[in-house]
C-alpha cells in the first residue's frame, strides 16, 4: 500500500483470502475474550457502521467493505476516508468469513471506558440504568430507546451483558456511539452517586406503589432530573435495590400480561420523562 | 394408561425414550410445516404454559413435564388436570429432546383462527396492527406490549412472521393466549375494515406529519377508538399504506437514534392511547 486512498474510487482489492490471519482475527471478535484482549469491538452492517463513522470516527481502527457494499454505501466509506480511517476492500468471501451479519461492511472499533463522574459532570437530566440485564437484544433495544428518548447516558450496572457483544451492537442500531454507556458499576453504588448528583432515582418494578402517570410519577413529578433503574428480565430488582431508590414505580398493566419486556418497559418510562421534561 | 390422573401425585412416568416417535413429532413442531400440517403449536417453558392452561385450557392437547419441573410447577399441572387435559410425565432427556427451551415443561396447543369480524363485533377501543413484521422476538414483544396496554386484539397483516413460531410464542410470554390475534390479512383491507367499524387508524411512521403528544395525537385526539399500524422493522410502511391511514404519526426522537425498534415503538404508541382512553 502506498499511502491512504483519498476517496472510494482509489480503493484497491487488498483482501482476497478468507483464510488469512487478519480475517480470522476479525471473525474471532465475535467472542468476548478476543474482544477484551484486543480492546476492540466488531461493528457489523451499514446502519451501525454509518453511525460509528459519523459520531465516533476516532474510534474506528479499520473498516472492511466488499465491492458490492461499497457501491451501496459510498457515503460511509467516503466519510471514513475523510476522517483518515483505514478502509480495506475485500472479496465477498472475505467479508462473509469475517461476519455473517455484516451485509458486506464492518468496522473494528476501539472500546472506550466512560466514567460515571464524567457523565455526572455534564448535569444530566435523564439517565437509564440497566441492572443485570442478560439478553443482548433487550439490552441493545433499551440503549436505542434511551437514545431516542434523549437520555444523556446509559449505565450498565451489576452483571449485565457485555455491550460489545455483537448482538447488543446490532440491536442498539448505532445508539452505542450516540451516548455514553457506563459499564460494570455495582447498582447500589450507582444509585447513591446519582442521588448525590441531584437526580431522582426511580426504580421501574411491578412491585411499585406509585403508578406511572399517577401521583408521584405524573408529568409534574417527572419534570426533575431523573434516573430510571430497570432490573433483570426475569427477577427484576432486589428489595435492597428498590428500597434505596427514591420511588418504586409500576407501569400500569391494563390487560392480562404480567409485565412488559425490558426494552418496552424502558421506552415507556423514558418517554414519560422526556415528555415531562419538555412540558415543564 | 387406565384413565386420567386426578392430580399431580397420580402421574406416572410414561415417556422414557427420547428417540420415541412421539418425542420426534413434538420436536418437529419447531418447524412451520409440521405445525401447519398438525394444526398445532408448541408452547415452551413455565410462563407460557401457565398462561395457556389458565386462559385457553380448551386449546391444550397435551402437556409434557419432567419430574423436576413438576415439583417446581405443581399448580400448572394441577390446573391442566382439573381442566381434563392430558398430562405426560417424561424423563429430563425426553423433555430436552422435545425442546431446548422448555425448562422441563411444554404443551402442544391447537391453533385457532380468529376473524377480524369477530373482533370488530366486540366494539374494540384499541387494536395493534403489525404489518410485514419479520423478526419473531420483535413480534412477540409487540404482542406482549399490546396486551399490557389493554389492546382488544392484534392484527398481523401482510407477510408477518408466523405467530406460532416458537420464538414469537416465547417472547409473547403468554400474551398470545390473552387476546385475539388475527392473521394473514392484507394491510389495506384491514385498514378499510377498521375504519368502517369506526376506529381511527393511525400509522406510526417516522415520515409522520403529526407528532405523538402534539396536536392531532395528544390525549384528546387519542381518546377515540384507535388502531395503531406499525410497519416492517427496516422499511416501515409504503406510501399507499400511509395515505390510507387517517393520520401518520411520528414518535418524537429527542436524541440521535434514527428510530425506535418495532416493539418499543408499539409500546410507546399503545400506552399513549391507553392513558388517553382512561383520562377521557
Amino acid at each position: 500500500m502506498t499511502g491512504r486512498p483519498a476517496g472510494p474510487d482509489d480503493l484497491t482489492l487488498t483482501l482476497e483470502n478468507p483464510r488469512a490471519e487478519r480475517v480470522k482475527k476479525v471473525a474471532a471478535l465475535a467472542g468476548r475474550s478476543a474482544r477484551s484482549r484486543a480492546g476492540v469491538l466488531l461493528v457489523e452492517g451499514p446502519q451501525s457502521v454509518r453511525e460509528v463513522v459519523r459520531f465516533a470516527p476516532e474510534r474506528v481502527r479499520d473498516l472492511y467493505v466488499s465491492a458490492d457494499a461499497l457501491e451501496r454505501h459510498r457515503e460511509i466509506v467516503a466519510e471514513a476516508l475523510a476522517a483518515e480511517r483505514w478502509v480495506h476492500l475485500g472479496t465477498d468471501a472475505v467479508l462473509h468469513a469475517m461476519s455473517g451479519d455484516a451485509q458486506g461492511i464492518l468496522a473494528v472499533v476501539d472500546e472506550t471506558g466512560v466514567a460515571l463522574d464524567d457523565v455526572l459532570a455534564q448535569s444530566p437530566r435523564l439517565i437509564a440504568v440497566l441492572s443485570n440485564v442478560r439478553d443482548p437484544g433487550n439490552a441493545g433495544a433499551a440503549i436505542r430507546a434511551a437514545d431516542a428518548a434523549g437520555a444523556d447516558a446509559v449505565i450498565l450496572a451489576g452483571e449485565c451483558v457485555d455491550p460489545s457483544n455483537p448482538k447488543v451492537v446490532r440491536s442498539a442500531a448505532g445508539s452505542l456511539f450516540h451516548l455514553p454507556v457506563v459499564r460494570a458499576l455495582p447498582l447500589l453504588d450507582a444509585i447513591v452517586e446519582l442521588q448525590d448528583a441531584g437526580l431522582r432515582v426511580l426504580a421501574a418494578d411491578g412491585a411499585g406503589t406509585v403508578t406511572l402517570g399517577g401521583p408521584g410519577a405524573d408529568a409534574e413529578a417527572l419534570a426533575v432530573p431523573t434516573a430510571w433503574v430497570l432490573g433483570n428480565e426475569a427477577w427484576g430488582l432486589s428489595a435492597d435495590e428498590r428500597d434505596l431508590a427514591d420511588e418504586v414505580v409500576r407501569i400500569p398493566i391494563y390487560g392480562r400480561a404480567e409485565s412488559l419486556n425490558l426494552a418496552t418497559a424502558a421506552s415507556v418510562c423514558l418517554y414519560a420523562s422526556a415528555a415531562a421534561h419538555r412540558q415543564a
